[in-house]
This record gives C-alpha cells, sequence and structure tokens, in this order.
C-alpha cells in the first residue's frame, strides 16, 4: 500500500547524536533495565562509499543500537571527518538527529523528495543495505533517515 | 515485569516543537498520505494544574498528533507563557523535545527519576490521564516525558 511520499509512515528509529558512545550506551543500559550492546563502527570509505553534501568523506562513526519497543534508539558518536553526524554536534551538541523509516525503491524516494527541495545530505552502504539521510528540516523539523535493506528487513545503520 | 527505572523501555511518541502547528500538521499529513489530525489546545491552569519549574504556569499549547506506526509524533505549538515547550522554542528553535513512556506509578517513578539527579520539568494534568517531563537530558540526550494513563492506555499529551 502507498502511503505518502516515502511509501510507509512507520517510525523504525530515533537516532541520538553523542560525544562519548561507551558512557552513554552504559548509562541507557543502567536507566532501561537491558544489556548494553556493542559500539560498533560504521565502514571505511572504500566500502561505505559515504558521500556527504555530494562529495566522498572520510566519515566514520561508532553506532550502538537499543530495542525500544517497536523502534530501535540509535546512539551515533561521530568522528571527525566531515559528517552530517559531526555537524551536528558542533553546531547543535549532543540530541536528537533523525528518525529513520525503511523504504522500498531507495533511488526513487531520494528523488522523489529532492523534487519537493529536501535535498540529500549524507548517503552510504552498510551490510545488506544502504542508508540516505535527506534534509527535511524545514518541512518536518526533523531529519529523515531512509534505510533500504537487501532482505528488507528493520535493521540497519 | 520490571524493566529499568521506567518499568518499560517502550517508546510511545516522538515530541515536536514547531512555531506554527497549523502549517507543520498540513505538511505532516500531506507528504505521509494521512488525515491531517485537530490541533487542539491543553487545558487552561485551573484544569490543567501546570506546573514549570515548580511554579503553577498558565501556559498552553496546542498538540497534534499522527499515528506513525507504533509510535505517534506529536506536534506541539507552544504559548508565550513560561514552559518547557516555549524555553526549547526560544533556546533550540522547532525540533525533537522529548520521546515518551506510559508509567504505572507517576509518583513513584518520577521521585526514582528526582533521587537520580532528574529533576521534575514540567507537570500537568490532561483529560484521563497526566504527563511529566522530566531532565534526563545530561544522561540520555533527550528529554524523557512521563504519561499515566488512568485507563492504562497509550494516549496522551
Amino acid at each position: 500500500m502507498s502511503k505518502g511520499v516515502l511509501g510507509t509512515n512507520v517510525v523504525t528509529q530515533v537516532g541520538i547524536i553523542v560525544k562519548n558512545i561507551e558512557h552513554t550506551s552504559q548509562t541507557f543500559a543502567d536507566f532501561f533495565g537491558v544489556e548494553k550492546p556493542p559500539a560498533n563502527l560504521t565502514d571505511t570509505l572504500d566500502k561505505a562509499q559515504t558521500k556527504y553534501n555530494g562529495s566522498p568523506t572520510e566519515a566514520r562513526a561508532k553506532l550502538a543500537f537499543f530495542d525500544m519497543g517497536q523502534i530501535q534508539i540509535e546512539l551515533i558518536e561521530p568522528d571527525e571527518n566531515p559528517s552530517t553526524w559531526r555537524e551536528y554536534l558542533d553546531t547543535h551538541g549532543e540530541g536528537v538527529h533523525h528518525i529513520a523509516f525503511v523504504v522500498k525503491d531507495m533511488k526513487g524516494t531520494v528523488a522523489k523528495l529532492e523534487s519537493r527541495n529536501m535535498p540529500l545530505i549524507q548517503k552510504g552502504e552498510y551490510t545488506g543495505g544502504r542508508y540516505a539521510y535527506m534534509d527535511t528540516f524545514g518541512d518536518l523539523k526533523v531529519i529523515l533517515e531512509l534505510l533500504e535493506n537487501d532482505n528488507g528487513g528493520g535493521e540497519g545503520n
């Protein structure tokens, strides 16, 4: 069933930028009474093919995922290289960076958003799928992340 | 089953502060292919018993709720009176203000958080329940809203 521009309105993830993922993951785990998940580093440029504002970037981030009911909370610790993660930390400080949706047609969905003046901010590959952050802030007051998984599932960056 | 400090880790809501709820609600509705929900004003002080930073406040807000999968997105347009909503808009601008959890024992849960140096920011009543915003930002990098509903359900401010 087609639902609006994305084909879905199901939020799968809330992404939070943090300075110190080990510390904040432990705090989350203690607070919510769950195990501390591993903090995994995103892939290097050759594999992740990360592009930020149209240019390749060496930027990587440490990611940790918490299952919080039907959504995940993703903690993200950026490195010093240029990325939407680093930019957010430098300009806003820690806090909620994006909400995520799993889409079926990444290329077509990115094109649809761009035609509505919601440009691509950053994109990259991860094992089993790819992501795109779209600049929807002016319209929706939050950045959207699109996730396309080769197996159709809900996990992702 | 007890899960951590809150007794739950199920996120039920993401709250976004906006300047113009009519405009942003229409944009959300168009984007996600759903009907524009009504924007309802919170109750007056006599009924809502709103307290912000320990003092009663006349503050009210217009609220609109979107069902986005298993969570709601709540749009919040504050009035000019002192509130966590107004403070957020004045200091951060528009954006994600909180994530919400439904709790069973509001009084006990607020006390537990306060004992962990997570003070109450604002609280109030709505038809069928009550809410409390807790200053968890330093630890969890996001404000938590606690919702207690007299019928045990998930709707709320």
